[in-house]
C-alpha cells in the first residue's frame, strides 16, 4: 500500500445502523482455516450454532441459515410460501418495507399496500380492519418490518399478531427482524410469527453475508404444499441437510465460525443484558436529541427503537453535507437518509458491539459536526446523554 | 475451549477439491473492520476487485459478484436468461452437472439430458449433432461444466463453442467454472461463453460465500428481454449499482476484502504461473497414481484436470473407509465420491494455495493410508511424483 496523507489514526466509528462494529474475537474466529464442509467435524459446528441461535429468536422451530444478504432472506420467505398472483398485505413504514414490497412485486405477488408517513409503525387496528374485510381469505400473508432501519421506528409485532387473531384470519405472518434481532427482545414463537427474516450484520455483530429464516410449523406446511419454481432457497432441502448437521450446498464456513463466536459473546453477556444495554444507549441518544432540540423521526414513544435513531435535520440543511463533514473531520460514518428521507435525516446506529464510551464518542462527533456546520441546534446534547447514562 | 485428547499438532491438510486452503494474508484481510457499504471508500474496493477479476475470466464483459454459494450462481444464470418451459441442452459429466440440471428442472426448464459415464467430458460432436437437429431453435441454452469436481474431468469448452458455431445455433452458452477458475486458463471471451458461473472457494483461494456470473453482451440482452419472476439475482440491478461502485443490497464486505487480497496474490504470481503450477501438480499426482497402479477416473488425457484427481479404488475396497483412516491417522481431508461414485473413488484436491511440499505431504498421506488399509497397490507413487516434480 502506498503512503496516504489522509491517514487517520485510531478506530473508525462505524455508526451506521448496520453493518455494525464486529468484535475482534469474531474477526479472529473468521480467520480460522476452512474445514471440509462434508467432513465429520462440521455437524458439531452446525448444531452448536443452531442451538445458540434459537434463543435469540425465542423459537423452538427451525432456523435456516443462507449464504446471502438479508434481501435474499426476504425472497426466501416469499418464494417458499407463496405463488405468483397470491395477495399479501404490506405496510409502508419506511424504505426497507418498500424494498421488500418491491421484491414481492417482482416475484409476481399482488400487494395490498398501506401507505404510511415513515414516522409511525404499523397500526394494529388497520391490520385487523383489512383482514376482517378480506372475508374470502384472499390475503395469504401479512408482511411487517419490525425495526425500520431507515426511520428508527419499531412496529409492535405482538399487537399485530393479536389483531390478526382478532380477525380470525389464516394469513401467514412474515416479519423482517434484520435490524432488531439481538438488539430488542424478539419473540418468534410467542408472537406467532410464521417467518422471521434476519441477517448477520446488525445485532449479531458479524460482517454481512448470512441471512436467516426462522420458520413456524405452519409455514413449513404451506411451503411443502407450494410447488414454487425456485431452488436455492428451498426450506425442505435445508431442513433435511441441517438435521444431519450439513447444508444442501457449500455454506459460508468462515462466517459460520464468526457466528458461533458472536453467539458465544451474546450468551456470555446474557440476552436480557444485551437488550437492556441497547435500550439504555437508545434512551441516551434520545436524551442527546432533546438536548440539541433536534427532532426524532419516530413520533410514537411506544415505537422507539433500540438499534438506531433517525434525526430530522433543521429545514434547509442537508443531512448528507453534515455526514460528509463528520466523516472527513472525525472519521465517523453515520447512516444516510434513504428513499423519501434522503438529505432530510441522518441516522445514528447504536447497535451491536457497542459501549458507553463508544456512544459518547459518537454523540460528541455529532455535536461537534452540528457546531462546525452551523446547523441550528442547542449545545448540551452530549451532556444530557451522559446524565441519562449515569442516571442523574 | 476444553482440553481435547484428540488434539492434532500441525496444520490440517485440506485436500478436498475445494474449499481449498486459504492463504494467511487472505484470512487476515477478512479480519479487517467492516466499512460502510454506502460510504465513499467502498467504490474503490469494488472497482479494484472488478478490474483484477476480469483477467481471471479473460473477459472484457461484466462480472457480477453475489453473496451466495456457487449453487446460487447456477440459479442466477438460469433465472436471468431463461423462462419456465424453455429447453436447455445439458450433459451428464458427473455429480455437479447433474445437480445443475436438477436446479434447472426445479426452475421449470425442459432439459434435453445427454447421459454420460462420468469418465469423459462433453463430446463436442454430440453438441453439434443435437444443435443441428434442433432446426427450430427450441434449445435456448447449452449448459456445460468445465471441470467436473466429482470426477476430475475437464470438458473442452473451446471445442464445444466451435461445435455450436458449426451448427449455426443461437443458443446461449453457459459454463460452470467453479472448480477450474484460476486453476486452468479460462477464456470467457475467446470461447464465446455467454455466462460463466464460478465461486470463491476453489482457485480463488477464499472461504466459500461469494458467487460469480461473468456475462456476455448477448446474455445481458436476453436478460433484459426476459421478465422472469425473481429479484435477488437480477443482473440489471447489479450492473446499475456496480457502475457506481456499490451493490444493490448489502454485499459480503469482509469476503470482498479477502477477494481483493487473493486477486493481488494471483496477479503477483502471474496467472500463467498459477496455471503452470496447477498443471505441474496435477501431472505429479497422475505420476503417483501410475506408481501406485491405481486408475484415474478421467480416461481421456485431453480432459485431465488441473484442480483435482479422482482415484478409482480397487474393486471391493471402500474409498470412504480409506478416507476416514487417513483423516484420523494423518489429519488430512480427501474428497469423498459423490453420487454414483460414492465409495468407489476418493478425490485428491491439488488446487489453490498449494506448493510442492504440501503436495508431497498429501501424496505421502495417501500412500501410507493405502498401506495401512491393506488396499492393493504398488509402493512408489510418492517416489514417481517427486521424479515428476524435479523432472528426472
Amino acid at each position: 500500500m502506498s503512503s496516504n496523507s489522509n491517514y487517520k489514526a485510531g478506530r473508525h466509528f462505524l455508526q451506521i445502523p448496520g453493518p455494525s462494529n464486529v468484535p475482534d474475537s469474531v474477526l479472529r474466529a473468521m480467520a480460522k482455516p476452512v474445514i471440509d464442509h462434508r467432513g465429520p467435524e462440521f455437524p458439531a459446528l452446525t448444531q452448536s450454532i443452531l442451538e445458540k441461535l434459537k434463543p435469540v429468536f425465542n423459537t423452538q422451530s427451525n432456523v435456516f441459515i443462507y449464504p446471502a444478504s438479508g434481501t435474499g432472506g426476504w425472497e426466501c420467505a416469499l418464494l417458499n410460501c407463496l405463488s405468483p398472483g397470491d395477495k399479501v398485505l404490506a405496510f409502508e413504514t419506511g424504505h426497507f418495507a418498500t424494498l421488500w414490497k418491491d421484491v414481492a412485486e417482482k416475484l409476481g405477488l399482488h400487494i395490498l399496500w398501506m401507505p404510511g408517513d415513515w414516522r409511525h409503525g404499523i397500526n394494529p387496528m388497520l391490520v385487523q380492519e383489512k383482514l376482517t374485510e378480506d372475508s374470502n381469505y384472499e390475503i395469504k400473508a401479512v408482511l411487517a418490518v419490525h425495526t425500520e432501519t431507515s426511520t428508527g421506528v419499531t412496529s409492535r409485532i405482538g399487537e399485530i399478531r393479536q389483531a390478526m387473531d382478532a380477525a380470525k384470519h389464516p394469513a401467514l405472518f412474515m416479519v423482517d427482524a434484520v435490524s432488531s434481532l439481538a438488539c430488542t427482545e424478539y419473540q418468534h414463537d410467542d408472537w406467532g410469527v410464521d417467518v422471521t427474516v434476519s441477517a448477520s450484520q446488525k445485532g449479531l455483530m458479524l460482517p454481512p453475508g448470512l441471512s436467516f429464516n426462522a420458520v413456524s410449523e405452519l409455514a413449513l406446511e404451506r411451503a411443502a404444499e407450494n410447488q414454487g419454481m425456485h431452488s436455492y432457497w428451498r426450506w425442505d432441502a435445508m431442513l433435511e441437510h441441517n438435521q444431519r448437521g450439513y447444508f444442501p450446498y457449500t455454506p459460508s464456513t468462515n462466517l459460520l465460525y464468526g457466528l458461533e463466536e458472536a453467539l458465544n459473546l451474546l450468551h456470555r453477556e446474557g440476552l436480557d443484558n444485551v437488550y437492556a444495554r441497547h435500550s439504555r444507549f437508545a434512551a441516551a441518544t434520545r436524551a442527546a436529541l432533546a438536548g440539541w432540540e433536534l427532532e426524532n423521526v419516530c413520533l410514537n414513544p411506544a415505537e422507539f427503537c433500540n438499534s438506531t435513531t433517525a434525526v430530522m435535520m433543521p429545514e434547509g440543511y442537508d443531512a448528507d453535507d453534515l455526514r460528509e463533514d463528520i466523516l472527513s473531520r472525525f472519521d465517523m460514518s453515520l447512516g444516510t437518509g434513504l428513499g423519501r428521507l434522503k438529505g432530510l435525516v441522518f441516522r445514528i446506529g447504536h447497535l451491536g458491539d457497542f459501549n458507553e464510551l463508544m456512544l459518547m464518542g459518537t454523540l460528541s462527533g455529532v455535536e461537534m459536526g452540528l457546531k462546525l456546520g452551523d446547523v441550528p441546534h442547542r449545545t448540551g446534547g452530549v451532556q444530557q446523554a451522559m446524565d441519562a447514562l449515569i442516571g442523574s
